[in-house]
């Protein structure tokens, strides 16, 4: 029979007892933030669980490590603590187990409404890293940008492409964007203008949460990767194409994509999304050594994008896209990153890159799915060719199971005029 | 009568008392950290200056900036700080001031040989950015890779390019670089190689250290920029030549980049910068009015690179550089950095790019100095193209005073074997 909770979960919840995905929250605006996990329409205070004494496995036993303002210690701990937690976890939320479910006092103040609370990035990201891993999205932009032949570059297929992103603008699913100002260029020898973007993009992504970090001048090997990855989160990053086009020769994009990323508050682990492992597309030609795994897998989730055009009630799904699209896995990603000797540390998040299907109704931005504006889209009797001011753009994404769903909730956001 | 301090300085050295240099040290391997300025051939513990109620301005009573295990603090409270800072350090370590001077216990207690401890990272840097403001540079390697006709990016001289870059791999001066591996191409259609890098160079950089930051989607004016700058560090930008030709299209550098940055141990303020300032060049065409300044200024630095080749027991002056070459002055950097509402955060690193001048002597780094390894430089008998094994290379910078230098002391770092 499968694993249930004492706690009502509505089949279609992105958070049933086999997800236990990992947030942090603030019960009042005024309270220090506290780890949970998701379960139904509650979030579970991981802070009132620890000093209740019921983790008490061999590793996290008097550990602090949920007494923290975020996750990084717990990240940090490593799969065999994420294990253990997750182990605990599913003990003490089922349905068979007296312990939480027939203590009043306990439930009353570790089991909060979702509803009721302020969900906050769940972790300190050092670093953020931005990868290219699409290949569909790859050709996409390369034939709208370069034309048909050879729309992909010649080191696509040899390495995951990435790069450094913008930590301190990487914001809360819910958080308003302002649409960001820059410069712009026409064509041909015209000099460039300045003024609120007028092709403001969503992306869609997932990022990854890095777990154990590396020493600096230590690679890992790709076969090891998967012990330093937490989990998985939603990420909008937002992208203003004009502002892109002019600034990113040649030293790739930088005020295009700082104004605003968002992720989605939960971090659903790798262990909780095993069930939905597979295959990932088979590379051609074979990668380099340092690239080339022993087991290498993809996840089944799927992933859509809502826009709920400005002035109406109604959203319209844009794009239906699968995170096993991808070609270059998530350990390759990682163990690219720090071939070259570099340091990932705990909370560092690596973003996948725009994750396009090979068909138009799964590309996964605008400047896909309108062509660089070519093709409007049509949305309940709007057009579209970028974002406009009061757009809100809503990212969800879940693998389905045998009776219950693993979720990521929402990443959401809206747009503002610029100021 | 110039201001002298009670403690003998060397009219050669570096730390005056018109420098006061911040950074951060440990006495011992087992102490944490703590602030200090630097003060001809010591440190002065600002813990101790702190404990012993010696900062008593109205800003800095009672403060616990100085009690921080970093900067931080300090640099987010902002020039009202710093000055007042500046001025009780300036008295207190002023030969007609007996406070410090004849309090034997105190000065055993805060003045520590600077060759005894242990000089840190002195803040914890949340984004690390690389501009490429050097138009002697840009023009350089624009030839270098796409020839003579228009070197330098039709962007170029309408915005402050830069890329985001990794601040995990961010060390201090003295630390030693392992030698990056990764992917090169040899041209055509060969398959990529893999293996350490054949061509790893040095930036000779320097980086500014953001003081207060700014709000999400809240632009800073380019005439305000210069509050939120605290002060400079010199910053080699180590480069892989080999793996960063490869990568970096279409998304920027990456790996070519990430393995290693080295800062040199002193942030020297702006304050004591001021003498130094100089106009900065003409910008033609005339920058957007977001980067046009009311007051266009760069600093008098003068800047040195020195190789120690391995083996050698003697260094070799490569370059002779300064950093008033720079087209693109901080503030403008700084205004364009936030221009489309990006937020900095106190202690973010803002390099500048590569500082070139106009003679073949004071270009900046070795892919420049030996032309792509085409005209090898002459090292005391010793040839190099790019760096090898066992090779130093040490930077220094100091701007010249009516007797005195205001300095950078060196940032240097060793290439170690790659694993």
């Amino acid at each position: 029979m499968a694993l249930k909770s004492f706690i009502d979960v509505h089949p279609d919840s992105h958070f049933p007892i086999q997800n236990l995905p990992y947030g942090v929250f603030k019960p009042q605006p005024s309270s220090p933030p506290r780890p949970a996990v998701a379960i139904g329409d509650y979030v579970l205070d991981l802070s009132e669980i620890a000093l209740a004494g019921l983790f008490d496995g061999p590793i996290l036993k008097g550990s602090d490590c949920f007494l923290q303002l975020n996750l990084n210690k717990f990240v940090a701990m490593g799969r065999p603590a994420w294990k253990e937690a997750r182990a605990t976890l599913q003990k003490l939320l089922s349905s068979t187990e007296p312990t939480l479910r027939d203590n009043a006092s306990l439930r009353q103040k570790s089991l909060v409404l979702m509803s009721k609370v302020e969900l906050l990035v769940p972790i300190a990201i050092g670093d953020y890293t931005d990868f290219f891993s699409s290949m569909h999205h790859a050709k996409n932009c390369g034939t709208i940008f370069r034309g048909p032949q050879n729309p992909i570059p010649a080191n696509w297929f040899h390495l995951p492409i990435a790069y450094h992103g913008r930590a301190s603008s990487i914001v809360i699913s819910g958080t308003d964007i302002v649409r960001p100002r820059g410069q712009g260029h026409p064509t041909g020898n015209s000099p460039p203008y300045f003024g609120p973007s007028m092709k403001l993009d969503f992306e869609l992504e997932m990022a990854a949460v890095v777990g154990p970090g590396n020493e600096l001048g230590k690679p890992v090997d790709v076969n090891e990767a998967g012990d330093h990855i937490f989990g998985l989160v939603l990420m909008n990053d937002w992208s203003a194409r004009d502002i892109q086009a002019w600034e990113y020769v040649p030293l790739g994009p930088f005020l295009g994509k700082s104004f605003g990323t968002t992720i989605s508050p939960w971090i659903v682990t790798l262990d909780a999304l095993e069930p939905f492992a597979c295959d990932a597309p088979k590379q051609d030609p074979q990668p380099l050594p340092y690239l080339a795994e022993k087991i290498s897998k993809n996840y089944d989730i799927s992933l859509e994008v809502q826009i709920k055009p400005t002035g109406q009630e109604d959203s319209t799904v844009v794009t239906r896209s699968n995170f096993k699209h991808l070609y270059w896995t998530l350990t390759q990603q990682l163990a690219h990153h720090t071939i070259n000797g570099c340091n990932l540390r705990p909370g560092d998040l690596l973003g996948t890159g725009t994750i396009s299907g090979p068909e138009p109704e799964s590309y996964g931005c605008l400047l896909e799915l309108t062509w660089n504006g070519q093709k409007p889209l049509s949305l309940n009797g709007a057009t579209r060719k970028f974002l406009e001011d009061g757009d809100e753009v809503i990212f969800s994404g879940f693998s389905k199971g045998d009776g219950y769903n693993v979720g990521f909730g929402t990443c959401s956001g809206k747009i503002l005029p610029s100021h």
